[in-house]
């Protein structure tokens, strides 16, 4: 069996998916002009006088609907999202059967998702998945894989149209009634409606829910009226607590803080400390903690800095406005004070998906990055990094913007304690490959720093700077040493998810838990 | 030969356009849909790290240019445009031959298009013309037919593929490197961007050209980067006081003001002028006048709209900021004033082309209109307005939004004197049908009023208001009294405008004039 660019054994075809374009480390693969998507509506509205607003069930008879199409949702609400189950549910009334889900992302609360798939109304997803979902996936629950797509890649699909939406389903947490929709207030408000705009401009037809109906015309919409067929009122969109965190969790375990610290003089002794700089970090407690220590140097020698990009949390709104930043580029929001500055601070930008990181797009914005601080559930000798599955081989989380933020930043930086619990993080090959170690160029742990071979510019300057540079073998034997060689988790034979590069191409497989 | 839906000669097959579908008055037709345009880039830029910022010439290496070609340019710099000129040069000197041009609108400005039609460079045009190129047009300069289309028209003509553009070039008033685009500022300031949105969108390769270029990002852009492939400094985009008025003129004439009150009247007796109204009037004299009219209604009654659209001007923006209107929803910002309103007033808000008047689209702002107030040059019995040619036969004008609108407000009202100097604007048969008269419901001229008789609701209505109500017949009569039956121009036989309907139906064609 062939292997592709980074040494992963990927079928020429995939049962359930098709031919694989194996991943190539050279570069990005140009996406294949496929049949162009239809940009009209199949839905029955159009060119007549059909009032837009519809009950939901008076929408699914207006929509062409069929077994087998496949149907898209964002997931801007989070874990706090009612709108998948409600719209699953009613399709399951109708006797549908059969139906790809396109979801951005996926939460807990989707967990609901399994019923459906078990009574044969869901067949399979592309997009995303997460812990309920994709365990049910690493069990074997779908016929054929789930395709792992990033959030610049799945952009790419959509737009390219290899991931044909039938019907997107958008949460719109206020509407008007020809549809102009917004994220922007309403009891159910999430700020940018960033992931949302790829569906709502590809998509055969659009369907916006929302629980916020305002007289027309909406005067700051996301997405426009001429992007949307139904708008159907529902009582809840979703659950606000679990839509926006109130403030999201620093780390306070001094391991972590002491990674978060060395990364910020990482990127210093990168040079990317410096005025015009632009910057991108996860939501996770050391990607926040590192943000915090790099606010401190800019703060301290009056640096200004272009903009900070991806999910947009609260200390990113606040080093926007005492001037750290002089824009804020915002796929989504993650936090209450995200959502508010979104609609209070000029500088304050949505951008859409494409926009972000879309590979075929004209110019996104991940490749404009001077850094990017991204987590990694496995490292390896190869800084290949793992971000799908855990260490005991089951598929819990989706790709979101990692592989696309990577390769765009001039510095990525991968984030990882050495161990979590009993198992290594720094391994000698990843279970799963979701971004290519040609991307990475640096790995902070709390043992030492670790640069990418290819980057010797990058470990002069660390070296100068008296990081404590090792070996990235010497981190995976460390690692080893207090936890012995992780044991391989027993996969089966059945291919149950692929992971796409963002151009299209299969980085990996991932095979059934057994 | 048949007879279109209006009564027209069109031939089924017309030489240099190809296939006619016939306007049909029982509604829109369906847009084909043919092969859909490519969503990706043709120009060298993608995927490859070339900075995006070059001089024009460079620019033109890098795009895939073709003898054939289209090109497109918007009209937001109006007859300050110095755009069109200094591209359709650069392209001369390469040596390009036989382009067509995509104009959404042209202006004096560009007469000097004929000199580059002349040597072979630009052979058609597809869009609209002013008046030096459409006098050329009528004279026979051009092979084939011009073909025109309304601004709703365009966006469905570029969606569906039927206009395939290869190269939007697109005066941007600021820009920044990566193409995220603004007219808010800049000593070429436009306001709104709208009609480039379409082009943006859906040109194979798209070219910003600015005189202010700023750093990167732009916090507020119309249009952003992920559509842009090149950036081109330029000394000077246009001359600032051709681009935007400073304040336009209400008309002094009393036959016109005359006009304009009773306008106001036809529209309160409608029933129009009341709480939550939404209202699109253009720009000329007796429309200002009658929207200065329509206001002091409101204000009396302390009427509160909502919105009023299209091209914005500084009336308005008083009217908006004054409670009259909620909204302004602006595809064109007309002066100075709706040019700042556009940076300062939350509730005013640009639009594209698409959402403004596309009847493929999946609903447009003229569908919501309660009444619009548009011009003529001619109209006549059969309620069917002609804004192309003059009475001499000659092709001065393009067309606008004027079948748009008329096609959606609930209430379409034609101002028009009954004469123009010595010549009858009320005729037996208008010399090019733009607007059919099944979308046309009151005419008001100095003379009295003609309401459509398929609106038997509106005639007793005005009845009812004491309106001075007048069979259209009896207003030809009129005029024709006074300045004898209008000799009909002399026209040849070649076909040399094509007048689509906004679905794409041929409504009219223009012959030349000898």
């Amino acid at each position: 069996m062939p292997l592709n660019g980074v040494g992963r054994d990927v079928p020429d075809r995939i049962p359930g998916y098709g031919d694989a374009r194996p991943f190539s480390a050279d570069g990005i693969a140009e996406t294949p002009l496929r049949e162009a998507p239809e940009t009209e509506s199949g839905a029955e509205t159009r060119g007549r006088s059909v009032a837009k607003v519809v009950p939901l069930e008076r929408s699914l008879d207006l929509l062409d609907l069929r077994d087998g199409m496949t149907i898209s949702f964002h997931h801007h609400l989070r874990d706090g999202d009612l709108v998948v189950s409600m719209v699953l549910d009613a399709l399951a009334r109708r006797g549908l059967r059969g139906l790809t889900l396109a979801p951005t992302a996926l939460f807990p609360v989707h967990e609901s998702i399994l019923a459906h798939v078990r009574a044969g109304v869901v067949a399979g997803i592309q997009g995303s998945v997460n812990g309920p979902v994709g365990r049910a996936a690493s069990d074997g629950l779908f016929d054929g894989p789930v395709v792992l797509r990033s959030h610049g890649g799945r952009a790419r699909a959509a737009a390219s149209g290899e991931l044909p939406v039938d019907v997107a389903f958008i949460a719109a947490p206020t509407a008007d009634p020809e549809g102009n929709l917004s994220g922007l207030s309403g009891p159910s408000a999430c700020g940018s409606l960033g992931y949302a705009h790829t569906d709502a401009r590809y998509a055969r037809q659009v369907v916006a829910l929302t629980d916020t109906l305002v007289p027309y015309p909406l005067p700051r919409a996301s997405i426009d009226q001429s992007c949307v067929d139904l708008v159907v009122p529902v009582e809840r969109l979703g659950i606000p607590e679990r839509i926006v965190s109130g403030t999201l969790a620093v780390t306070k375990d001094p391991l972590r803080l002491l990674i978060a610290e060395r990364t910020a003089r990482v990127l210093d002794a990168c040079g990317v400390i410096a005025p015009g700089m632009s910057f991108q970090a996860g939501a996770g407690g050391i990607s926040l903690a590192a943000t915090a220590a790099v606010r401190e140097r800019m703060r301290e020698r009056k640096i200004r800095g272009s903009f900070a990009s991806g999910g947009i949390t609260g200390d990113l709104v606040a080093m926007h406005e005492e001037g750290l930043f002089d824009a804020l580029l915002d796929v989504q929001s993650f936090d209450t004070e995200a959502v508010r500055s979104l609609s209070r601070n000029p500088g304050h930008r949505e951008m859409s998906a494409a926009m972000y990181a879309c590979p075929s797009s004209r110019g996104c914005v991940v490749d404009r990055l001077d850094a990017a601080i991204l987590g990694a559930t496995q490292v390896d000798v190869d800084f290949n990094v793992n971000v799908n599955t855990e260490s005991d081989g089951v598929l819990l989380h989706g790709i979101g913007g990692h592989m696309d933020t990577a390769a765009g930043a001039g510095v990525t930086v991968i984030v990882t304690p050495l161990l979590r619990g009993r198992l290594p993080m720094v391994v000698d090959r990843v279970l799963t490959v979701t971004t290519p170690g040609s991307t990475v160029d640096v790995i902070v742990t709390e043992r030492g720093v670790a640069v990418n071979p290819a980057r010797a510019d990058l470990a002069e300057a660390l070296r100068k700077a008296r990081l404590p540079l090792r070996d990235i073998g010497d981190l995976r034997d460390d690692a080893y040493a207090l936890t012995g060689e992780p044991e391989a988790p027993r996969f089966g034979d059945r291919i149950i998810g692929v992971v796409e590069y963002r151009d299209g191409t299969v980085i990996d497989v991932i095979r059934n838990v057994v």
